[in-house]
C-alpha cells in the first residue's frame, strides 16, 4: 500500500474551495460545431473544467502522469 | 501561494503508472442509449476513467472537494 501522504493528497488546491464537491456537466448538444472538447483532470487548469495544458507542468513538478479526458462527437 | 506539498501532490497513486500521461477519450456516438456518463477526476475510481463514487471517500479522508465530470447527451 502507498504512503498516506500520497493517498490523502489534496488534488484540488484552488478551484471553488467553498464548494464541498466540484461537479461539472458537459451537455453534448451544446458542443455545437466543436468536434472535440478536452476536459481537465489535474485541477490545475486556469480554464477549468477545460484543459489548458497545465497537466504538463504538474507532471514535471511532481513526477505524476495525469492527463485530460477528451470528448469527441 | 500554497505549500509545495499540496501544489506538487501526486494526484494519481495507481492508474497506469507506466504510462507517462493518462489520457482517455469518450466518443459520444458510442454512448448509445446511455443519456449520461459520469467520468472520474479524482484518480481513485476502480472503474477509471468512469466514476464509481470513490471521490466521496477521498474527500472525507483528505478534506478535498473534488468530483466527477458528467457528460449528458
Ligand atoms: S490542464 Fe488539467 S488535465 Fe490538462
Ligand atoms: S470516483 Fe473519481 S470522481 Fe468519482
Amino acid at each position: 500500500t502507498l504512503p498516506k501522504d500520497i493517498l490523502n493528497a489534496v488534488l484540488n488546491p484552488c478551484i471553488q474551495k467553498d464548494n464541498p464537491k466540484v461537479v461539472d456537466t458537459v451537455i453534448v448538444t451544446d458542443m455545437g460545431t466543436a468536434g472535440k472538447m478536452v476536459m481537465c483532470r489535474c485541477w490545475r487548469s486556469k480554464k477549468f473544467p477545460h484543459c489548458d495544458g497545465s497537466h504538463a507542468q504538474h507532471n514535471k513538478d511532481s513526477g505524476d502522469n495525469v492527463g485530460p479526458l477528451i470528448i469527441k462527437i
